[in-house]
């Protein structure tokens, strides 16, 4: 797919390297050194604190309407698995004296509208959203938290390591496109879709902060496309 | 509040007592011995695990719908300490060789119902909805927990002792009321209509197993009911 403007003035078109075998490609989101790239720490934190609530209401979603109750088991874990994330970030905001509720509050209605319109029709689109959405925003701040600092880094970009529960979430859509064949071009088109709108989301974190250089993040967005290439590539569609 | 009427013969009508102080009443829900009341382990980890699961749906329904950001992090909370128990009970079928998803799913269609109608209109009944329910039930299974074979017994009870994020709830609740009180009423009113259900569901966990002589759980009942009572007293409604 191609990289999706996301800046006004491009200074030139960065291609994903379609050349290379994708999943060497996309190996290492972290190959780009992004640690001069600093985030102020707080406004990192509440941005990402409820985007990953965000990401935990959309599991919900898909666990209140899972199709079985294995299904809903199962979903339940991955949503247990991003809201102890959201939960970590919350923590790191608490020990800088914060209240999370008040910091988050001011990313409330951007991310909001971002998520309304990235919700999903049904229960395929909504796994599809949780999955697509959590795996650009984590591979984001993980590229983003070397930048905090003193030992924040490590564990920030610890908790954007963990466990995401997207094998789960791979499961299920996997068994779901092989049962219906023609769910696969509808979630396809449904995943380009969401690239698009989470970018703008993700780049909306660190132009707040009056970023200098935003072509210094081509590189940034050219990789996350490029491991997004493998998400869907795992699901057997066409990133 | 009367005694619901759950059973069709009811040998004599057993008043909550009021003429006690309501939290004296209501401080040992324990004290009747249940432990002869002994239930079928993989039914009673079934029901129990999925009522558990919905719960944590409907308080996802109220982190959804949260008016302040700061509700939506503190019931994310809540929902977090719910689903950790549901979480648990799952453990302990996985410990008994089931799968989880197919012994549950044998109680879905009836808990679903359940589910569907006591949903809440708005916000403030979804939160009555999870802190009511979730109190009978806890209270419920944790009264029978002590009739489970061998060490299973104290791990179960464990489960149903452990942090339930009431406090988190009434917290909100409370100075939603303040807020509004002309909410009062009608909340006392849904956890009125609240009690009948949850109490149908839980007798209907025991009938399935054939119980010989359902009169011997309308002292249960009573002491649920009386639980109940406190736990809207901390609300500030009459139960």
């Amino acid at each position: 797919m191609p990289v999706v403007s996301l800046f006004g003035r491009r200074p030139k078109r960065v291609d994903v390297p379609r050349s290379k075998p994708r999943r060497e490609a996309a190996a290492n989101v972290s190959r780009v050194d992004f640690t001069e790239l600093t985030p102020e720490p707080i406004a990192y934190l509440g941005q990402a604190a409820y985007l990953q609530l965000t990401i935990f209401e959309t599991l919900t979603h898909a666990v209140a309407s899972s199709p079985t109750t294995g299904a809903k088991e199962t979903l339940s874990r991955a949503a247990g698995l991003s809201l102890a994330k959201h939960q970590a970030l919350v923590a790191e905001l608490a020990k800088r004296g914060k209240d999370p509720g008040e910091i988050m509050a001011a990313y409330a209605e951007r991310i909001d509208r971002y998520t309304r319109i990235t919700a999903g029709a049904d229960w395929y689109e909504t796994l599809v959203t949780s999955y697509v959405t959590s795996g650009l925003l984590d591979d984001f701040y993980r590229s983003l938290a070397g930048g905090l600092p003193g030992d924040m880094a490590a564990r920030v970009a610890a908790i954007f390591s963990g466990a995401d529960g997207h094998d789960l979430i791979v499961a299920e859509l996997r068994s779901a496109i092989d049962a219906n064949p023609r769910l696969a071009s509808r979630l396809a088109m449904w995943g380009r879709r969401l690239v698009g709108d989470t970018l703008l989301i993700a780049r909306s974190a660190l132009s707040e902060q009056g970023h200098p250089n935003e072509a210094r993040l081509e590189p940034v967005f050219t990789e996350l496309i490029a491991a997004h290439t493998r998400r869907m590539d795992a699901l057997g569609l066409t990133a």
